[in-house]
């Protein structure tokens, strides 16, 4: 199992509750893909989200987010952390 | 008190005792600026450094990173998170 980042742009003005929906749209269908979304922080001003993930691939991180309706390709391994 | 992430590039091939040597200069000073980074990950490959911490501003954030040889300007804001 590895760590990701993944970067999403565009959620300017998205509301806590509508995070919340994203995120339980990604936790619903993780488990096909072995990746388990820990957390997201979002920007409301940038529309910038970082989503803090860990799963066997990048590719297996981006199509969670895909088939849960908000694709990215912006996604960073982890494998040093402090 | 308010959470950011901000973002580094070109650390490409920095290993995990010299992300922590950079993370301790980080904390040595922080005080000063009423800021705490909380962690900090590195994708070697692509070189992204992303750190999550607290404090008073994207400012304080900032100048605390560039006392300690590393600026950026990529800091966000992160009201909401899941």
């Amino acid at each position: 199992m590895a760590k990701f980042m993944d970067v999403h742009e565009g959620f300017v003005g998205v509301t806590a509750e509508q995070l919340a929906a994203a995120h339980e749209a990604d936790l619903a269908i993780e488990g096909e893909e072995g990746v388990h979304f820990e957390r997201a922080w979002l920007d409301p001003e940038s529309g910038k989200v970082f989503c803090l993930s860990t799963g066997p691939s990048k590719e297996a991180v981006m199509r969670v987010h895909e088939k849960a309706g908000h694709p990215t390709t912006e996604v960073y391994e982890l494998p040093i952390e402090v």
